[in-house]
């Protein structure tokens, strides 16, 4: 038969920053289906600062040890030439604010070092670039649309915006085949809080729901723009999976998200979850949090990313559901 | 008295791009003047690829050559502490394209390495960019405000918005004093005839009013945005006079300028200097540079720069008559 004669399409796939929860979590989704476009994924690499664990997989699964700031160990890990990539790595928000340096390698060097490594293999492959909603603020609208002006007000901010324009350049020069999109806050998120200034926007919910206090610096009308891990996840593999020429002139746009104020998503807690984890919320407004997350922005119409069939959670009481199913502690 | 035992309060200035017709133009603007920011100019470093002339001023006058893409050599550049810098030096729009590696190592490290130059002085220096409106393309409104994203549909563009991002990020760090006008169409430029798509904007009135032909390759209905390099350079210098505290949270605006059709500028040009000129323009279409030139935007509305002090020519009228007076060859 012709089709025997003809071989089979596969593609290589590379996470870098597949320590991380979203990338452990693509890394499940991708071993769960097997394929990525349509094609067999014939193998995986996961790569991070600290070499990630490896997963069962219909597939070969490699991990890897990789400082993205040092060009070298970039091109080494794009020398199996992978066709599909998945950049998650970045100093986050916090730590970039108060360790310049520290952000700029990461973020900026390392996100070029990606770029310029992946044009290097010269197979234009699919990259993947997580950036975030962080890039908004200043003086812009309230409303924010596609073509409002990425106006960050932190380091990290100007750093993913940075990324956004030489994913999209890169892309129109034909070295990759780039994809930008800008994460909502991601909530339900599993594992510990941090220091992040949004670390209560999960941490709120998580904790009660598994038997412990947690305390929330906001009040209840408090408005923040989110989705569910479950919900990032597949907009994330389905980023990877578009057609280019789905994206026109724009490789960088907000995925689809909710907004949401705290006390709404407290009572979708309350719907699914009972009264129970909402009395161990602990209602401590904290000037030091709310100085800065009232700089952020919720209301984004995230138009082209619709467009492009990307999806949004349809209640914070699914985001409760998925983390009891997906993430709570055993 | 008293005023004799206080300091004169002095300024060293550095231009970046010294031996360009704008670095030029500022350079004589200041010997003219003797002072910047209300301060007495002490010394005045003009640098650029190859060591710009020197010139007549009241102050002394080095001339460098330098590779902005080498941090050592800009290092060198920042010895002296300069306190207010122009950085002009750009590798324009139609090489960028054509070779990209210059494009990047100019554009992106070169101006990388002079913020981390000015950043390591330590003395917060006011550091003038010169962006550019090929910043704006692609899927924006025609009517471009001061929040509009920038999405620039051109490598040289993707540099310019990313040393803006970090202009802005670098002043709100403390790091430096940073300025980002966003430059128009700079007509009548003095000078010959160039590479770029744009360089007819300025050879037809340029090349007739000197009394040779010239080609025109767009329709006398096509619409640009644009201002006289007289009005530029007064901007320029005064963008590095603007307190920073009037900037807000946006470091980087589009400058103002005019919006004018070729045909009424045309007109402008036969109103001050008769038939002559204008019947030497011969009307070429070249579809090669109508795809360019078709992309650019000329409805801007600089509200940001005009709450600023910034200004706009009066006509095109005035632009002729600035060239006759200050460019045309004796």
């Amino acid at each position: 038969m012709l089709e025997n004669l003809l071989e089979e399409r596969v593609v290589d796939v590379l996470i870098i920053g597949g320590g991380g929860f979203l990338g452990q979590k693509i890394a499940r989704a991708l071993a769960a289906s097997g394929t990525l476009r349509g094609e067999t994924i014939s193998s995986l690499a996961l790569a991070d600062l600290a070499a990630p664990a490896s997963m069962d997989a219909p597939f070969p699964v490699s991990c890897h040890a990789v400082d993205i700031a040092h060009r070298d160990q970039v091109d080494a890990l794009f020398a199996p030439k992978p066709q599909a990539v998945f950049h998650l790595a970045a100093v986050v928000s916090g730590q970039a604010e108060a360790e310049f340096d520290v952000g700029m390698s990461a973020n900026l060097t390392g996100t070029m070092n990606v770029l310029d490594a992946a044009r290097a293999v010269g197979n234009t492959p699919v990259v993947v670039f997580s950036s975030s909603c962080a890039v908004y603020g200043g003086e812009i609208p309230e409303q924010i649309e596609d073509w409002t002006a990425l106006n960050p007000q932190t380091s990290y901010g100007a750093q993913k915006a940075a990324g956004e324009l030489f994913v999209t350049d890169y892309s129109r020069k034909g070295f990759i085949d780039g994809r930008a999109p800008r994460l909502p806050t991601v909530t339900i998120r599993p594992g510990k809080a941090n220091a992040a200034a949004s670390s209560f926007m999960s941490s709120i919910f998580r904790e009660p729901l598994q038997g412990e206090e947690a305390v929330c610096p906001v009040q209840p009308d408090y408005a923040l723009w989110y989705a569910s891990p479950r919900v990032t996840v597949a907009n994330l593999v389905k980023c990877a999976e578009i057609p280019a020429d789905a994206f026109g002139e724009n490789r960088g746009f907000a995925l689809p998200g909710r907004v949401g104020t705290i006390g709404e998503m407290v009572e979708a807690m309350r719907t699914v979850a009972g009264d129970e984890p909402v009395n161990r919320i602990r209602w401590e407004p904290d000037q030091r949090i709310l100085d800065i997350v009232l700089g952020w922005r919720p209301h984004i119409n995230p138009q082209k990313a619709f467009s492009l069939g990307l999806t949004a959670d349809n209640s914070f009481e699914d985001n409760v559901r998925y983390f009891l199913e997906d993430d709570i502690r055993r």
